[in-house]
């Protein structure tokens, strides 16, 4: 086991931080990014040899910031599939369209990789207690990761995060509270928690390591694409980690001279009802304000403020991408159709995603022979409740004798 | 794309079927078996040519029954990780306890690979309809191959099946209907409609490729752990095809000498409530009968007759394995203890699995040092009704304002 972990760093203030000790933000109030050693890794290191490992996140060690073998807290995690969607390439007149299948994960989501490697890094780093808000997808990794892991985790959750997500908290042990609100007031209990209780605060940002797990999904597009990396990246937008960590990934492979030829365009997709990137991008502004009476059925974009909102837009920007946004109804009317025309039960915000590839279409964002690739964050069949009360009719199933 | 293979034949009378034709059992009434030019392939491929492309099912296509690349359905289905659940080994008393984690499929069970081949095989071979009875978990994988291969799909199932389960079947354009009974009252249904209709029958093993589906099972198994198999494999027996399939593939890699050394031990474990295999095997026949007034909690293995059950009693007795029951409650509390020590939610399948680990050590079948594997079919958030009536109280979750 070795890893090329040389630094955290700010990337407003440029202060540096030592990785083997505990952090969360910086000083400055910003969240901190991992640095590599990259141009070490560069020359002793060969690229390939990631290809003869076992499919996962763990084959990227080089690049991931856990410096024992043991302190790897691991469920499978990573290595998912990407497949084609040709019959809604054809309908949205696109020669290509991809989706990489993030459900195909321990506890069914992307979450689970930036669990993997934030829970590996804070046992490592000795932490006892962690506690976090969450729209209801992240609190349920981390609380699977931190039972393996023997750390005790305290989630907060919107009272109305998904059944199946509380669920999953309390199952794997985990002491789980509700809140009246948005997964920024769940965010607030969990501030004031920590600084009484001395718990580690692992919010989304709040805590460097999450986005190195999150970085993998850019390493394995990598991987996947080859050469011949897509036009374009859509990505449903709450946190924005994952965008601000396969951008990470890109940046490095770049660095390292791995990576050659255009990257993709970045694209961000929110809700109509919680759009604060968006807006921000169309005012041309660096970061988000607050996004008020934020409401969609998609609770993993419900997120009215992302502490890296900056790195999002700065990944949109300096990609050459795009922020769209898809109402409701779109996504639900899309979400009904990927499962009966491709075969795929995919997530509410995987559904607005695939919906955008349309958009960016029709914008001239990319044309008819470009590849597009959105980003499934999450299994259907963790939506069960929304899928019968939004998308789907089970009296439409007959009954017989 | 190359595949070796060669005929359909009959495991009892023995006769020759034309596998470019659709079959379903043979003229004896008995389940047909896929064989391959195993000769011929043992002398002209190496299988490390499987290790080098991307993992999944198709990685093994000359083992598997498909013809032509363009009919091949695929959701990234396979390629599931192995992990050790090392708690609970210590618990037990073993030295080695992993976990094959079929939850981390296309439709979240080791289902989708049945389907993956079966629906694929059904698109080349030019079937328009096909029906199935299903627990549940079959129903939504083949609903979602048949749905991406533009196949015609109807399920019958219990009306007490999974909700999670009959939401998928409908979110995938499938016709689906429910009967007050269990799957054997649904397999009526099923094989009156498909006499009166013409529509293909898919139940389990009334067409002869859904096995070689979960033949990959056993495949990955192999190249998992390589010359050092597992002592035991232990797998929760419902229609029996994931046992039948793995011997299968161990039978088939040791022909061509891909396979030396001893095979595991194969392990069935059934419910108290519905255990017709184990009774058989106790009562040393080679078929089981009718398991009258059969009830359990783990909906995919309440299955009273298996037409497969004589190849699944003859897995166990070649392999030196043996049969046992768990009590719902073992399972149940097994269920919801793996959840909090190791971070998995699996199936309540997966935990009759895991317990009966703690059975054949206790009666002698492995010894301490040796490894067993036992096989997760399912994600266990696709029961997240079970979980909350069962095994875990929302109540705990406190309200925070």
């Amino acid at each position: 086991m070795k890893t090329y972990l040389k630094e955290l760093e700010c990337p407003k203030c440029g202060k540096k931080h030592d990785p083997s000790r505990l952090n969360n933000l910086c000083a400055c109030g910003t969240p901190l990014l991992v640095r590599y050693d990259l141009d070490r890794l560069a020359r002793e290191f060969d690229p390939k040899e990631w290809g003869k490992r076992p499919e996962g996140l763990w084959r990227y060690r080089e690049l991931l910031p856990v410096v024992k073998e043991e302190n790897l807290v691991s469920l499978g995690e990573g290595g998912t599939p990407v497949y084609p969607l040709p019959k809604i390439a054809r309908e949205y007149g696109l020669k290509e369209l991809y989706m990489k299948d993030e459900g195909m994960n321990p506890t069914g989501t992307f979450k689970a990789r930036g669990a993997a490697v934030g829970v590996s890094k804070a046992l490592e780093l000795g932490v006892n207690t962690v506690a976090m808000p969450t729209a209801g997808n992240a609190g349920a990794a981390w609380a699977a990761y931190s039972a393996r892991a023997d750390i005790k985790m305290v989630v907060v959750m919107p009272e109305d995060a998904p059944a199946t997500t509380q669920a999953e908290c309390v199952a794997y042990g985990c002491e789980t509270y509700l809140v009246k609100g948005l997964i920024s007031d769940a965010g607030r209990v969990v501030r004031e928690a920590c600084a009484k209780r001395g718990w580690f605060e692992a919010a989304t940002l709040k805590e460097p390591y999450r986005i190195e797990g999150k970085k993998t999904m850019g390493l394995e597009i990598w991987e996947q694409f080859g050469d011949k990396m897509p036009d374009a990246i859509i990505y449903p937008t709450g946190g924005g980690v994952g965008i601000i960590g396969m951008w990470k990934a890109f940046q490095e492979l770049k660095i390292m001279g791995w990576l050659t030829g255009p990257l993709p365009r970045m694209v961000v997709v929110q809700a109509e009802g919680c759009a604060p990137i968006v807006r921000a991008y169309r005012e041309g502004k660096d970061k988000a304000e607050f996004f008020q009476d934020a409401h969609t059925v998609a609770a993993g974009i419900r997120v009215p403020s992302a502490l890296g909102d900056f790195l999002v837009l700065d990944a949109v920007r300096s990609s050459g991408g795009t922020c769209v946004t898809v109402t409701d109804e779109e996504l639900l009317d899309t979400w009904k159709h990927v499962s009966r025309t491709e075969g795929a039960l995919i997530c509410p915000e995987g559904a607005a995603a695939v919906k955008a590839a349309k958009m960016i279409k029709d914008m001239g964002v990319i044309s008819e022979d470009d590849t597009v690739l959105v980003l499934n964050t999450g299994a259907g069949m963790k939506y069960t409740e929304l899928l019968l009360e939004r998308a789907v009719n089970l009296g439409s199933a007959g009954l017989v004798k």
